[in-house]
């Protein structure tokens, strides 16, 4: 694992940018996974005036790594394809056939389809401060599950989980949500993950310095061949 | 991770071989690690004419990753390093500037050096029935560690496990071995592991089927994006 | 480009047939191109019982890059691919599905095609004594060309290459053919040229010292980043 | 060959920075080439303050890629380093033991010492509205050169270029310059090409519709399987 030390959360978010750009241009295809969240906010706003309308990351095909039903909204997307589609895929005018949509009804199938693509060539994500990354939060998936449902009775305050991030309306809490599980993650040729602010000092810490454990999820990406944390000062203030 | 079910222990190891020759040839430098053992006697019995003498492959430069002492018997090689000479290092006549020894001397810096070399390239390696890889004993490494030792009073039986690599010399026996961690492993761009025979059948299938723990410290590599599992018939039969 | 020089036949095509398989490996799909020809004779003789059934090569799939009708024949095949499947798709028993048949109905779409398939990783290629690689003959193709057809009247003799190439049938004598232009072929990630025999000791020695020139089509692969030319020692004599 | 078609100057010019950074990132060395002269300012302007004293970044080695000295003068540095210098590594604050010095010393030696540093992972390329690239200037280096030297009689005005190079001087005019050559350019592993302008719209046309052919150098390049010419509008106002 390779650790980039930035300034600050503008530095951290160029950097984090540079990486993606990096991995997006090209003749062939290329396979993207990116993150929603709030980390990342800045890199969406450095991204899309850069990819707007450019004809030359036309290669590019998006993915999302997890998602959580609006459950009975009628709505086509769920958290986090509204929240990508909100920060990048709407703003950017990103064309529909190049974003691959993983939800409720096709996460069994996520890891076979990604493989008949070729594989996913990038992968930007961040990182909580309980290890969590993507929906791999601790004590719900193992390090070896790939594409994973995660059920409300997995952790005893996961009801309370799914009704956040549905913001608080009882009505839309489904009863689980999917993720690409560590394995599936540990399967992209090229990681980024990016984290700031002091209260994921402890986290970076751990990543850098401590054991591999499922406690910590991401512990386990520390080990992948070409994995690069981007921390801002803050985050790396316990190294 | 790709599993390769062959017809034999023939196959395996042609198969095997196919692999490393791959990971050889080139025009500029490529850093391999090879594995010591009963298992790849055949892939070496393959390797060795096809090498000798053979100037198109003086770029592949060769690491191995474990290595016990004989203790006090003056020999300038441990117990790997002797089989891989015996092996393959000197009936292929490879020239000891493109040998690359971890000993006991200089495991600290093992990690370090491989960094500035420019990373391992591909590994050949086997697995115990117990999910042990290199010298990853369960119980002995955990999966963040890098290059380490390990002492006698690791687990219960280290004692013997070091006399009996001795050859059950008591003034040979040594009081550690060193060994390339998971995570040091992990760090290289190809993984192909060989297993054969009954005996591996229960381990192979918790590779394929089961989940990743310390337990069975081979179950990580399960994980890294360019991992090949190369079986016989009967170390598949369980699948 | 590197040069790899052999005893003999026998071991020029020990070693093609090693890059091959190591191209050929792999968890994701893998395209490659194939000549035809006597040059290759051998590699097919080694290659076939290490492929044919084998489900662990189920990833790759096979092109070829020049083909010549049997003018009315009603043959679904033209010389080239009748070659390559009596002396490997057949005995290997390749399905279909993965052989991209390139013939006189689709050449024109033929380097769109290998684009839209994420660009071929691999082609071993034979060469002339004339300088002459796929059916790019000196003053037929030009370094510039992508896929072309060269037409009878292309040179003073193509009337009779053409006649020659149908076994001399005038009936079958088509007044074209079509190959992978020089651009088409540098566009591939590696390539491998065989060489063996005496006749082929000037161009080798033309390949490795000369001068790059459309006279001697050939000369152009010698510039591309990842080149490798394995002649036996007759055809290296000159060096 | 990929076309990257830009709106403007400074488009063209973020597009390049793009593709140099995400080269430039990584966990082991990289190797660039880099240009000098007026179309890449814009691209130094943007890199300094992301590459100034930024710690990921010491894995980057530069090399420049061609060379003319201020004869007599007694300066360190010919004409391109001393470009070089002024925009980029100067104010980058690059350390010395990372600038690999091409020169009319050591060019002799040059693609032997990037062979032995692992060969060049990227270079970024100006090209002259005559279809220059490096020093490879119509007439003077051959398709099949390596690194060159370029005497003053080698083109009827070669001593005017040379005099205007070293500022018109004639004191400091030397005899000669040295410049990698195409086939050392095309040794690298991807290449970048930068042009705006109307003054480069014929060249461009040129290089994405027209032959290969010595006359106009860069011909060649547009050959290379990871190749890509950025051009602004009015560049591509031709195609």
């Amino acid at each position: 694992m390779k650790v980039v030390i930035t300034e600050d959360y503008n530095e951290m978010s160029t950097v984090a940018t540079q990486y993606l750009l990096g991995a997006m241009h090209g003749q062939y295809r290329k396979n993207i996974s990116i993150t929603a969240g709030s980390t990342p906010k800045k890199v969406y706003e450095i991204l899309v005036p850069l990819v707007k309308n450019k004809e030359y990351f036309e290669q590019v095909h998006y993915y999302n790594f997890d998602e959580i039903e609006f459950k009975g909204s009628g709505n086509e997307y769920g958290v986090t394809m509204t929240n990508l589609n909100k920060m990048f895929f709407d703003p950017a005018e990103i064309k529909k056939e190049r974003i691959h949509v993983l939800d409720w009804t096709n996460y069994e199938t996520q890891d076979e389809r990604i493989k008949a693509d070729g594989g996913l060539d990038f992968v930007l994500l961040g990182v909580g401060a309980d290890g969590h990354f993507c929906g791999n939060l601790p004590n719900t998936t193992k390090f070896g599950d790939l594409t994973s449902r995660v059920d409300e009775d997995a952790t005893p305050n996961m009801v309370d989980v799914l009704l956040n991030e549905v913001g608080g309306v009882e009505e839309m809490r489904p009863s689980f949500y999917v993720t690409m599980g560590p394995k599936s993650i540990m399967q992209i040729k090229q990681l980024v993950m990016i984290a700031n602010g002091k209260e994921k000092a402890e986290i970076v810490k751990r990543l850098v310095e401590g054991t591999v454990s499922e406690e910590y999820p991401a512990t386990l990406l520390t080990t992948h061949p070409n994995m690069t944390l981007i921390v801002d000062k803050e985050a790396a203030s316990l190294l």
